[in-house]
């Protein structure tokens, strides 16, 4: 009978045994998770600090209890394992409640172990009010405080989509916000357009932000946290740190190929670089579609995807992952934020030669109540016409004009067969030529 | 200097007219209109006698003056093409103010002029109180008359998506619908999961539905109507007549290509099989990108893509259709139906070795407030797992999941494709898994 041990109870880890199962109804499959909360939405953790979404417990697919009852198989919670030995096919697992560490033997082995929020060596995670923005306890520990001490100033740090959507969440709790940010700009990795959109919406709603600004400092006396930066002193009731993630792998060793962020290399089917062993999620460095290149872009949706088809694998299947392509949404307030693929200098970068156009056009009939822009930019190769990027910034939901950019960049299609696709058109939800569209036939006839 | 001539001043004339006018600004451009108005979206005429939309001029784009004054080209309105004679190159042309008939001839001829409803022999359409819903003249007709004579009971003849739409407009505006349709189900060419959902919501909204069932007979007195039908006498204070529509050609004789419903038939270039003569919208059919195949599927926005594309090749540049891929949608009521390629039967007798399969998932993270189940059904082709086609049902916006697909169809995609594309993820907007890869991967694994 096969035998599987899985390190880590969430997006990837579960996905994978799931899949196990299906295969192998009788296989023995050991999970492990060093939390005592397995499956649940951590993109959702924001929505229910903004009051969203009522119930932490909303969040939260799968208790080991339920996902035992549901799946049949069992989660050994709040076990960390710590050392990993590739050669001897052992596991060194400590117990979080006893504190004892045993000696494990494995068959095939998934790390889906995920990612750590990032530290930021000036603060003091220890300190009541200080706090990440990335599992359960985290969210837990937020609303007991900031509704215990009746928290009005928050400090984030970072404005990255998460500090974004936190940034929101935090607003529409009626506090005081103010974001404090290293670069130049608020969602650093995205095109110009969507950092002005995101900068003239946080001056709309009263949010302060500082850009080019390193805390130096972080003081607390009687529950007020002072940060000292190059140019002011700050005041906060509560101190978010949402500065990115690092891949959860301390305990792996050097044995494994790696990207320089430590993040695991698998191949398309989720293998490491060592006989046996699969990774999947936050952890590993996935395949991008348009570069052939291994990229860190952990996202819960493709946590889902490679845990799903690492264990299809495991289990003797033949599945091979496409690729990303890089798509990220998010909602910040009224605005609606979405990319996929590259930027123009992204692509120079990645050495096409492209060129980029954008288009502002209304969402459904113009004629049509409610109808609201849609500005779109997308980037493709001058010669060829490969569609290599999109981005979206509108007011509804720049998923219904991101997704059609991510099948046609998954489809290495062109702007011809973009500027004349049949699309869906009725007025209330579409115009006759939809963003998308009409950015391809500007691209086409400049 | 090049000439051209245009009949119709619409979608897919004016749409040339632009794009002529863009390559050759000095070019004799004629235009010529059959009715008064020109360039209005006729597809939003339901939402105006539904209220949603509140004024008619809303519809329309341009007046011949505005026309004139933006694009600087004239329309000549309210003249008729009656003849067309290919040999000679002339036009018999009658104005419809004098009642004279000139010839003239032209150089470079674009057919444009739409399509005309589908008559039933038993209603007098010069009754006042009997309706087609196809241009700004009918808007005008049936607004004036049913708020002057408060009329309180319509009667829908046809139950395509016309004639839904104009349900939900009627119903709106608190008028008791009755909709009688000759065929045994509404939106007779869609899959049975839309029907069964129009006839659902048809029961929910109070709206009176009689399939399979022939008038044969029409009274009209003291200005109610009253409907023979093999079962029954209905009574009627209006009586809305959309049964679809034919191609507007009959002044065109009998040179030209047609299929056999008379639509002109063109290449991908717009060129009817005439030389010097194309055409383009409602009046022609055009190539199915699945079959190769023409089709006659008047939409206005295939129109304004085809005319488009006419123009530019009439002027000299070589733009080519890569064709359609069937898609449609509407709204009723709460329900947004979208469709796009074939169903399993369809595609059957198109010659694939088609399955289906369906999927219901939420529109966003299932534990975000607002959620909602989308339905979602694929065909695709057995062996290749080539996608050939997808229907939405659903509440939001069926055009956020239809899209998706009907790029996928045009770059003649694979369910491995869809099952694991990178498509937009974020709790407020989009699932995990969203309604198009989890109808994928069941397709993959059934």
């Amino acid at each position: 009978m096969p035998q599987y041990t899985i390190i880590g109870a969430d997006a990837a880890g579960l996905s994978a045994a799931v899949q196990i199962k299906r295969t192998h109804p009788g296989a023995s499959i050991r999970i492990l998770n060093k939390g005592a909360d397995i499956s649940y939405g951590a993109c959702g953790i924001p929505f229910v600090i903004g009051g969203n979404i009522e119930e932490i417990e909303s969040l939260i697919h799968f208790t080991p209890d339920s996902f035992e009852k549901k799946r049949g198989m069992t989660v050994d919670v709040e076990k960390e394992v710590i050392e990993l030995s590739p050669s001897s096919k052992e596991l060194s697992i400590k117990d979080l409640r006893s504190g004892a560490v045993e000696k494990e033997s494995f068959t095939n082995l998934l790390i889906a172990t995920g990612a750590e929020p990032k530290r930021l060596p000036f603060l003091d995670y220890e300190s009541e009010g200080v706090f990440c923005v990335h599992t359960i306890p985290d969210l837990r520990g937020i609303i007991t405080y900031i509704e215990r001490k009746r928290s009005q100033r928050a400090a984030v740090i970072g404005a990255g989509f998460i500090g974004l959507e936190l940034c929101e969440a935090l607003t529409r709790r009626g506090m005081q916000v103010t974001v404090l940010e290293a670069l130049d700009s608020p969602i650093a990795a995205w095109p110009k357009t969507a950092k002005t959109a995101v900068m003239n919406e946080m001056t709309k709603r009263s949010v302060q932000f500082f850009l080019r600004t390193f805390v130096s400092d972080v003081q607390k006396t009687q529950q007020i946290f002072r940060l000292q930066t190059d140019e002011r002193t700050l005041e906060a009731d509560v101190i978010f740190s949402v500065v990115g993630t690092i891949p959860a792998v301390s305990f792996c060793g050097s044995q494994f190929d790696k990207l320089p962020n430590g993040a695991l290399l698998v191949d398309t089917q989720g293998r490491t670089s060592v006989p046996d062993i699969y990774a999947a999620g936050d952890c590993v460095g996935v395949k991008h579609l348009l570069t052939g290149k291994p990229v860190y872009m952990p996202l819960g949706s493709t946590a889902n995807k490679m845990g799903r088809i690492a264990g299809m694998n495991m289990a003797g299947k033949n599945v091979t992952f496409p690729g990303i392509v890089g798509t990220q949404i998010f909602k910040f307030f009224d605005l609606s934020l979405a990319k996929t693929g590259f930027s123009r200098e992204e692509a120079e970068q990645e050495g096409w030669d492209a060129a980029a156009v954008s288009v502002t056009t209304p969402d459904r009939a113009g004629y049509y109540p409610g109808a609201s822009p849609v500005r779109m930019e997308i980037t493709f190769e001058k010669d060829s016409h490969r569609l290599l990027g999109a981005l979206v910034v509108c007011r509804e939901n720049a998923a219904r004009f991101i997704d059609p950019a991510a099948v046609a960049l998954t489809g290495r299609m062109t702007l011809e067969d973009l500027a004349w696709l049949d699309a869906a058109y009725t007025p209330p939800f579409a115009p006759v030529w939809n963003a998308l569209m009409r950015a391809a036939f500007k691209g086409l006839n400049p």
